[in-house]
């Protein structure tokens, strides 16, 4: 931890405040510049009190030389870190697929999907049963209803299941649900992510729509904190000025991702953009940057989706995406 | 509602996406301009399935004319919601001015502050007892005996309590609570706000970092749609690229947010800014655009708080603001 | 062009508004919502006075529906522009691989990397003679000496030549270059714009930090207005809150870019990331994404170079990457 | 400067980067902490080559301390700068009111204007007469004959002119504008700036759309680095995700401005909302924050001026923002 020192500080009041730091256990390097002076502290500096030293009169700010993660941190655990949920394989090395439409409907609907998106090859089947809507009118998903339909079509199929968790009382609900997301809106979340932390599932944790990577981290750093270290992180936009698309997808993530943890890292390319005929290109662009996987939204009829339909592919295009896939991935020597 | 066609688009294409839009039952005015054809849907277009309409190969996008909130919105409910909590009225016409720490930390230190805003001209006191923290390692907060130290200030000075909620399961430690806060974080938590929907007791919802004005009244709405039309809304800061403030305070969302909503709306300049010297030019700003309150940090040693002590202002800061801020209401008319 | 009206106005108002606009030569189609009066403009609205319809008292809203752009439009020259430059084509179908350092430091720099990134498979030299920088106290560029050592590396290797323009003044200075660039920072310098519209030679118009696709598109044609139809457009990465990378690459801009416009689109992944080991992954993406090209900075000594080295790849980096990028263009059926 | 090391760097490696700046004249500060290496660098550390560390293989990171601006810098010009031109003052103290139309549109609207305006109590008169606009096809201001027409409007009240130029070309027709404006859109026009700091009139700097404070401080400093010291810093809004306001307001920039600088900071309420009536409510909330002035757009017939006739204030309306403008100046204590 670094501590500028305000320019004309006084000398003894530097002094007092070397003692104050001193005395939480680390040692202080005393620089003297042209201009001002600046402290190093060294030692365990997490366990300092940063706000004391901050709200200083004499401090002109505080830098953080060391991550604010632990368990996330690649510098503490190098090795990538590699899921297997029902014989399939999530991280380094392998690119998974999820794929499903925005809401479960009905069972026809999810079991066609299931069967449609397996076809093509998907390993996993997402589909939502609990809806996070902008508007209290919209339709809020089937809720129960939609996570039994989503069993029926994991028996059928054997694939894995994807769907979001919106309330904790909900919880039980997800026996049969093999991946948790939370949600962009939810990142942030801190009550959610506690419980989270103490469960034996998988966790799929989207990124907050103006959360920095350091903030996902550190939210997947709540989870892993409390114990559950199977967190799968979710690229999917974020808010800009940018209004063509409906957020702006943040493909850079990925190799800083994959630099400052050993997460595994999936982009969703669907709500990114909310536009059709750009999910392709940036299905494409996510692989080719190194995404361990990418969660696309599939509909059997869009133009009658209850939600987001504007955004799902069909059946038909899903498995073309899926052809350029498979041949970027077998560049990047990829299991998929 | 208008629905812009695609140039090109066949001409019985758009006869057969204009019968099934008018079986929903609105009306459909035609336009044929120079390059496209343009839909005017008349009528109750907020029952309409809009995906299927966006969705389809043909359209190129949707415009929607009318708000779609309806209880908060000023166009259906003209006269300005003034609330009234223990005595005290929130609302046009009035300034009201909430203070404290941002998290209780003793039984001394929340009873001395309560004093101190008080003594000041302050109407109700805010402090924290459940923190939204971006790090697990960081302080938590006091929990549930925090709200009995709150109490006990509360009996001391007679100030109304504003306090976070970040858990559903926590309500019932709310009791002697008189504002509920609804954090940045939190602000599209949709399941917490249908709960809050059905309480009795006022709502303090803060904007989230990356909201727009819009989903901001929408997640309102929500409250209001479940039976809770108590509403305060409370700017802190967005999110942008600026970096010497920590958030960017979007004081032009008062007259917005005064056009738009009939809501009392007040600013809270210290977590915009995180700095103790730029709270005091905020405030006042805040005041002479427009805002009907303002909500600010003050503790008793900002250099040993446990949370955010660079933001907090002492109590000898705060009574100067407080002086300042009063000349200011008398010029814009307002009761403080 | 569609003017909504605001709830509630007088009846008469409407008619005088609509009689105002008429005698501009456009017919309107009114249609009476149950809570307002929306009109739509046919005609050649472009030539309508908007902005006396946006500050009438009566109005709600004004929304174009069709596109400000002209010549850039595709939807008016559906294919594709592929600019043939010293016998390399750009554009749809070819992948152009743009190389070389970010300032212009001696001739034998300039002549070392030219030979590298030509054996390495690039198309064209890149190097800056005039450089942007933040700072006054910055190293400037080499200026006309700059422009000299870039005339005799293309002589040595046959490689046409990249280089950014600045100042009107120099223009003379740039006979020997074969692509003019505009910076992100006078993407809207308009009277640069206006000047480069009559003149005979490509430019390669970068995007503004924070100019929004419509915006930049709007760029182009001012340049195309003055009759110059040679433009390539550069994505270079957006501002955002995001730290952690230099700006937020918007590889989405590309499917949109190729809707909206028949231009070649390249991209810039040095400055956009300011990172050495993300430019790599970008670089994949950007071609994966469809892009007609990048535009990669290669120093022979990045520890050396006097400006940006943090983002410049190594001659045996670049060539590295080469192979990645030929490999995903053969996917793409692209000419490279 | 500060200089992190990477973590599990060879300590020869550190020791041969330790050896390379110390060469370039400063002293380092070597400390090990738990699990990286710190170097302080002390010295004139502006005269380092900065890319020269920061693309060194071990580093992690380079922090700067010291502040990149010396002309603007209050540390090292502690007193305010005041301009006085023609006999008014502009800076501390002072509230300065510059108000006209968008754009010159005849000699009758002009004088008009100044005339309303000098009565209502500004003590500028603005008017564009070249105009930066994003469309080639939207009108682009009267060119020489506009400052023709200001020179007149100055003879027949005795107010000063401000006036943006657009290219360096034009500067001769200026002689009679008493400060010059420079757009946001050029804010980084590094060739403009430069000019302007030859020559002997005061700049008034508008902050760009995305440009950071800092950034805004260094074009300040391309000019005062010129040896014109006389700049006037203008805050117009920054562009963020919200599209309710054309802008965002960023009124904290204020008091980070004056702690930062000298130089005086004025505000532009009616580019930033874009909407006229919200222009009075941040106009006030600009002078509580304060600014040292404003600059407002008023137009005697704003339904139908040439340009951005939605934020114009009729004559009326700036006459009673001037009267609350005067009593927030006087609370605190400014000559107006």
């Amino acid at each position: 931890m670094i501590v500028v020192i305000k320019p004309r500080a006084a000398e003894n009041e530097i002094q007092k405040l070397m003692d104050k730091i001193r005395i939480q256990g680390v040692d202080i390097h005393y620089s003297k510049g042209a201009s001002q002076v600046i402290l190093g502290l060294v030692g365990d500096t997490q366990a300092i009190n940063r706000n004391m030293i901050a709200s200083s009169d004499i401090v002109e700010k505080v830098l953080s030389v060391q991550e604010p993660y632990k368990k996330a941190n690649r510098l503490i655990h190098p090795q990538d870190t590699i899921l297997e949920i029902m014989g399939r394989k999530v991280g380094e090395g392998n690119l998974t697929v999820m794929a499903g439409p925005c809401s479960v409907e009905s069972e026809e609907q999810i079991v066609s999907v299931a069967k449609d998106v397996q076809a093509a090859g998907a390993h996993f089947l997402r589909g939502g049963a609990f809806k996070p809507r902008t508007s209290p009118y919209s339709f809020q998903g089937m809720g129960k209803m939609g996570l039994e339909l989503l069993s029926i079509a994991k028996k059928e199929t054997g694939l894995p299941l994807v769907s979001e968790l919106m309330d904790l009382q909900d919880l039980d609900l997800f026996e049969d649900v093999d991946v948790i997301q939370v949600g962009a809106r939810n990142m942030q979340n801190f009550s959610l992510l506690k419980e989270l932390g103490k469960i034996d599932k998988p966790i799929l944790l989207k990124r907050g729509l103006s959360a920095t990577i350091e903030e996902w981290i550190m939210s997947a750093e709540y989870i892993m904190a409390g114990g559950n270290e199977e967190v799968i992180l979710c690229e999917r936009g974020i808010r800009t000025f940018e209004t063509m698309t409906r957020n702006t997808l943040d493909l850079s993530c990925i190799p800083i991702i994959k630099s400052k943890t050993h997460l595994p890292i999936i982009v969703d390319p669907s709500h990114a953009t909310g536009i059709r005929w750009a999910v392709k290109a940036m299905a494409k662009a996510a692989v080719a940057a190194g995404a361990d996987g990418i969660m696309v939204e599939v509909h059997n009829d869009p133009a009658h989706a209850l939600c987001d339909g504007e955004q799902a592919l069909s059946p038909v295009d899903f498995s073309q995406l899926m052809d350029s896939i498979q041949k970027i991935s077998q560049i990047e020597g990829k299991v998929i």
